[in-house]
């Protein structure tokens, strides 16, 4: 029990105590190191967010909002007007880090509606303002990872087995996380399943970090690559699919990491219920569907390169890189938000599910 | 196309020339290293094997074949009583290596039956047919992937795009391969094609040694992580699917690298072709369907340290490591063989492609 909530309360990403810089644990160094990094610039939290040393959609949200609070404490401007013109162009930077999840640009633009909302008040209390709001973003956060976990848990039954594609666990999120959260919870009340998380290439977030949180958690986690869903599928060890999202279009075409698509083909083949679980705040009612969604495509030598002792590959070769893809509503049994289960036919039931925007 | 030359025509496995070794190109080391490896023991061989230094079911086949050719050769036998038994007990060692692929039980099979043909011939009269049989089979790999390249081509269309998951090229086969041989016959033809390959995880056949062939070959050739197959299919850029096999069952059921199911189901989803070449000694007629064959599973290792700068998993994580999975004949388009094409319904069909067994 007190495993479990060394890794329910993992200190992913906060404030630093000088309430001008922020804190987080270094993702790109797990398993092997936990190193948390002190972030204090424009520039240092762009590309802890680029390379992600800070990553999951709803962790990189919490991550723009503290660096913003953190940002307008450091301000030297000498009105309110450069005040708000300095943070607003800091927070474009930000959010051009990374395109897909919407949750990044989402957290940054409730931050800047702050400033619009109050614009008589001074850069002193601004700044405080700034700060409570990046705290109830958090916290919001941590609310809705517990309520996902709740609705989630409802679909999973003792002893289940379970496919997972990526991390979005604590790491990804606050506290339970969403895919990983109704596992965590499950654990937590005594239940045991058996997961399976996909390695989840070019950055192995689902060994890295998938495999780890778990294994620290005490579940039953097995290690697959990914061109073995398909056979643990078909030996009838999987009863459900849980991933988290990215993106999620108002007919619930759902972008999330690259690979998530195929699972969620082959589940239905294998007859596999496949569950998204993310915040309403994922849900983007301004994209009409996945076409929408703008694919972030990176760079070349994760695939060849990256993590190996060696090249994988000659240098001349091509490589195609994209970080996400869009699994198709058509294929999704259902998604699971802080506010209960969205089930088909999605561009009538996730309406009634969006969130307010601040 | 002397570049072309240089891959179609590359030394994969030869007889050495004291004809009493055999000689590969360690595969391992590719594609940063071009290294040969002169094999001269029964436990050097199934290392070899074990180990992947030579792989790709029809290589496997061939190196079998010599080996037992150049163990024979060195016997210090008092009788043919006694050749026969150490070389027999030899051959049961080797096919012990992997237990999947067909072809090496086959071959090890097609030497030994020379043996039981033969109980009268001194024993240098039988090395001499040993090294002959092998020879033989080499040169009937060599046909055999020139007229499945034939038949493979005459379903490609200029400009097509071709997915391919691990490695049935050059390495893996006798000059032109299988599942490539269809590329590089029609590039050698001056079609062009865009070929995806799958990097094919855990051991990266697909980034070592297919990227390696075709970027060497001048083929347009771009690498992905398995699981980028569903985006790339998505994306309208996949024409047809062609991978090798390494046991095909009396029902069209097809043994490959792990993954190989997930791409077919994948091609289904898209309605996309998706076709297995292989010479006709790969389908085993004494075995009924897929569940009848046995899938290999590997070392952990493979999926946790293996190629990495440092480990990508906890060392107490559990991983599951099946080398091979089964693709149900319900997703194969059809089977190119050096005889012809089969199409479904392969029950009835696939018989009159049985290769007669000597």
């Amino acid at each position: 029990m007190s495993v479990l909530r060394e890794v329910t309360h993992i200190d992913n990403v906060r404030l630093g105590d000088d309430r001008a810089s922020v804190v987080i644990l270094d993702q790109t160094q797990l398993p092997n190191r936990t190193v948390y990094v002190t972030l204090r610039t424009a520039e240092a939290l762009y590309q802890a967010i680029f390379t992600l040393q800070v990553r999951g959609a709803p962790a990189i949200g919490i991550c723009a909002a503290y660096g913003l609070a953190a940002l307008a404490r450091q301000s030297t401007a000498g009105s309110r007007a450069e005040f708000d013109r300095v943070l607003k162009a800091q927070s474009d930077y930000l959010v051009s880090s990374r395109p897909t999840a919407v949750n990044l640009s989402w957290a940054a633009r409730r931050m800047c509606a702050l400033l619009d909302a109050h614009p008589d008040w001074p850069v002193d209390r601004m700044q405080d303002a700034l700060e409570q709001e990046a705290r109830a973003i958090h916290q919001e956060d941590i609310d809705m990872c517990r309520a996902i976990s709740e609705h989630g848990l409802s679909l999973l039954r003792e002893g289940d087995g379970i496919l997972t594609h990526c991390n979005a666990g604590p790491l990804a999120t606050s506290r339970y996380g969403t895919a990983l959260g109704p596992i965590l919870l499950g654990t937590e009340r005594g239940m045991r399943f058996r997961v399976f998380a996909d390695e989840t290439r070019p950055l192995l977030q689902g060994a890295r970090l998938t495999a780890y949180e778990l294994q620290k958690a005490g579940v039953d986690v097995t290690l697959i690559c990914d061109n073995m869903a398909s056979i643990v599928m078909k030996n009838g060890w999987i009863n459900a699919c849980f991933v988290g999202c990215d993106r999620v279009a108002a007919n619930g075409d759902t972008a999330n990491k690259i690979g998530t698509s195929g699972v969620a083909i082959l589940a239905k083949y294998y007859g596999i219920p496949f569950y998204v679980l993310g915040p309403t705040s994922t849900i983007d009612g301004n994209c009409p569907t996945g076409a929408d969604i703008r694919i972030e495509e990176r760079d070349p030598e994760e695939i060849k390169t990256k993590f190996y002792a060696e090249p994988m590959a000659l240098p001349e070769v091509t490589c195609y890189n994209p970080a996400f893809d869009v699994t198709d509503h058509s294929l999704i049994t259902a998604i699971i938000t802080e506010k209960g289960i969205c089930r088909p036919p999605y561009s009538e039931t996730l309406p009634t599910f969006f969130r307010e925007r601040k």
